[in-house]
């Protein structure tokens, strides 16, 4: 039989990717040695695993010059996905001393940005683990970037076509471009990185703090170093957090190209920036207003709660600040609505994302026109430009198998014993790459240790269906993708 | 200004309906005189009020000979439901010493199917009232049916046009076709109703309580003549409830060619039927081997428990058994789930239909084809049919209408005060027209009394919105609506 995807070229990449995961595990060992704190065996023997692994699977693929077909791209992007997680394990694992499905979980939740973890006494916990934990939200972050703008518009995923450009045509001629591309949003991603690290650390935080709360802001991962997440830091950070997350929500390409061009309107003028503004003002309006009448809250403190939790959510980061379900009803359901929602399609978000949103609401408004007007003729327009029904209907697959995935996924983990709001929650949350769910079990002030091994499975099944825009994924399970054409 | 709506021919219209609505007062005004029961009065006056009112809107519009607009159906559609719920509601305001707003929520309630009630001590009500709420209940279902026949499809409300045939063409030239196919529906209706009742008389319920129950079976409507639904009653005429629920859920012009015919297979053949009967199927199998293992139940009782529990959700009927959220977290989720979809388009249930729910699962599945052969055509089939393009637009516009609709009900109804599980499942079961709620507060050991008036008349919206497909009620809301073309 012959398969329809050439597996040797995806070998191939899958050794070349591990090879740079490992030799990001030397940082963490570097801090552990020079601080002398535990973790640099560990460490080590992790790196002389992954590297043996990645040598093998460079010895078993071969390099290919002819560029890949759209097929193998979805094998290519989700295996690389699953074996990053299979070694970046390793370090959780054993300095972590936790199971392998643990640290598995742990180490999904880091790379697709979700956040969610099932480890306590962050405070106490080796400095080298917790800078491992940061550091594999921040690659997963760049990962997704990168992903969003050069493969999936390539693929049609989600109605991602979208957001094609000459960066995302991915023809031999192209290539420079796309290299040139990525290596600018990389610039820009590294550089707000840091800024990011020197606000916290004017904040108030050690360097150590700053640097790993930078990572897990700009990539809406949301870790933390503390239990009590961004509640242990002081009022200045909250600022810089919000500002943080809130560029983190941003369509990087278009962030890039703004700045590039020195033209900040390509940025206010793009309507899913306008979008995503508008909600974080309307809301952080109301809840602010609101918050302040109902406690005894200076305004500026009302004002700053509120945008924080916002952003947190909105953005998929997941940084606990306020118990929020304490604010009453209208808050806990308003936020679950925010969680699925999700900010800008190319952040670092997880989510439906704004685009979609909106393009499913131009389409409720035409169907409106339609019925008032049953022979008017109503082109569909986005952003200014035309919308291809080819588009819309990629738009609504992708919709459709968001909520598919949710509902599956609340069903498995309700059926592994998990009440409906843990499992609802747990559910959204992972696939939305949010982070904290909501109740005793797996809201903010837990964590998700007590669920079963199997929940943890179908957990880590689902952040990487979420991060992948879930067809990326799911293509996989149908033998159609398996046959030969 | 000159309104796009000619509003008398539909004030007339109004007043018409309404007149019959009167009609349908003697029925029970009688029962309480013959049995000498209270209610004479209190019907007497409110037939009364509501023949004066009628009498007031005939002389103010005029009837018309021109057929009416499109525009002009959306308007009488939505105003011939709100104003009957605002004289229906009259004998139960009088008669059940309720407020008016509790009244016009149990009407409308009534109307649409739903069969949320404010209502509690219902075995010692007078019969006369029950009656009312019975008949409110099978008027509701069959003016649902003969709406879905004639009027939505010629709308295109939701992708309905799908289920477009000549008696749904409403010119001139078919009128006379569409009242012999609405007279068939009506007979197929009242002869099925006339079965349940003796169906339910044989299983030992007396006169009074088969009818009730017959009517409420058919129009999936739910009300009950007892606090504990159908608990009170013996296992004969649970099968009997299940039986007459399944066909309730049916497609019921398809039933009615079929028995014309003498064809079964024009009903065993139709995509919709068969993914409902599918659903029942699977899911009865399980839940019933569940249940068996895991209670002392008889094979039998199992069977009778879990087929009654899922058809009285699935159809969005709603009559309660046992309390299913004892059974477990999953069983509590999937009724979730359940509840969302529906049974069959064409029939009285409410929810999101089975139909829309396979063009969705066939939209997905063209969509993971094109992301495998990105040149391929894959044209779109539904039941042996192709499918428009502008069906699919209809058919997701209507699915985003309807979670909107949902999430900013449960938005509303949370502002209002109630926790998430209310709220949620209180938006859901009046959206979706089930009846009861899940939780403490409206789940279905208790009843809607308790909640706010305001979330009185949000609830009743959202039945209305439910009932009438969502667009036909949202359109009015759009300013385009009242402006001229
Ligand atoms: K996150
Ligand atoms: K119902």
């Amino acid at each position: 039989m012959i398969l329809p995807v050439k597996l040797r070229p995806i070998i191939f990449v899958n050794g070349l990717v591990l090879s740079k995961l490992a030799l990001f595990m030397y940082i963490p060992a570097a801090v552990a040695f020079f601080t002398k704190t535990p973790g640099v065996v560990n460490f080590i023997q992790a790196i002389v695993i992954t590297h043996l692994f990645s040598f093998l699977l460079l010895r078993i693929g071969k390099m290919t010059q002819s560029r890949m077909k759209a097929r193998e791209m979805f094998l290519l992007t989700s295996s690389v996905w699953v074996i990053c997680c299979a070694f970046g394990a390793l370090p959780i694992m054993l300095l972590g001393h936790t199971s392998y499905v643990d640290a598995y979980f742990e180490t999904m939740s880091g790379l697709t940005t979700t956040g969610s973890t099932v480890l306590s006494g962050l405070d106490k916990l080796p400095p080298a683990l917790l800078l491992w934990r940061s550091l594999l939200q921040w690659l997963g972050g760049i990962g997704f970037i990168v992903l969003a703008v050069a493969i999936l518009p390539f693929l049609n995923v989600g109605g991602m076509r979208l957001f094609q450009t000459e960066s995302s045509d991915w023809s031999e001629k192209s290539a420079p471009r796309t290299k040139y591309v990525a290596a600018n949003i990389l610039a820009v991603y590294s550089t707000l990185s840091i800024l990011c690290a020197i606000g916290y650390r004017l904040s108030g935080m050690s360097w150590f703090d700053a640097i790993n709360h930078a990572m897990t802001t700009l990539s809406t991962g949301g870790y933390s170093t503390s239990d009590q997440s961004m509640a242990h830091f002081s009022k200045i950070a909250h600022w810089n957090g919000i500002l943080f997350m809130f560029l983190g929500g941003l369509p990087f390409l278009l962030f890039v190209q703004a700045l590039r061009q020195k033209k900040l309107s390509q940025l206010t003028h793009d309507a899913q920036v306008r979008g995503f503004l508008l909600i974080i003002l309307i809301i952080g309006a109301i809840m602010s207003t609101w918050l302040w009448q109902h406690s005894a809250l200076h305004f500026t403190d009302a004002l700053r709660i509120s945008l924080f939790n916002i952003l947190s959510i909105i953005t998929t980061t997941g940084y606990g600040l306020t118990d929020f379900s304490q604010w009453g009803h209208f808050t806990t359901t308003l936020f679950i609505f925010l969680m699925l929602i999700g900010a800008c399609s190319g952040s670092t978000a997880g989510g439906l994302k704004i685009f979609r949103l909106q393009i499913s609401g131009t389409l409720f408004h035409k169907q409106i026109r339609q019925l008032l007007y049953p022979r008017g003729i109503f082109p569909q327009r986005y952003n200014d430009r035309p919308v291809s029904d080819e588009i819309i209907r990629s738009v609504v697959a992708f919709t459709v198998a968001y909520f598919l995935t949710i509902i599956v996924l609340s069903a498995a983990l309700s059926f592994l014993g998990s009440g409906p709001i843990t499992a609802i929650s747990g559910a959204i949350t992972a696939v939305a790459n949010v982070g904290p769910g909501i109740g005793s079990v797996i809201g903010p002030s837990s964590n998700f240790a007590s669920l079963s091994d199997m929940a943890k499975w179908f957990l880590s099944l689902g952040m990487l269906m979420g991060r992948l825009e879930i067809l990326t994924v799911a293509v996989l399970f149908f033998p159609a993708y398996w046959r030969d054409i």
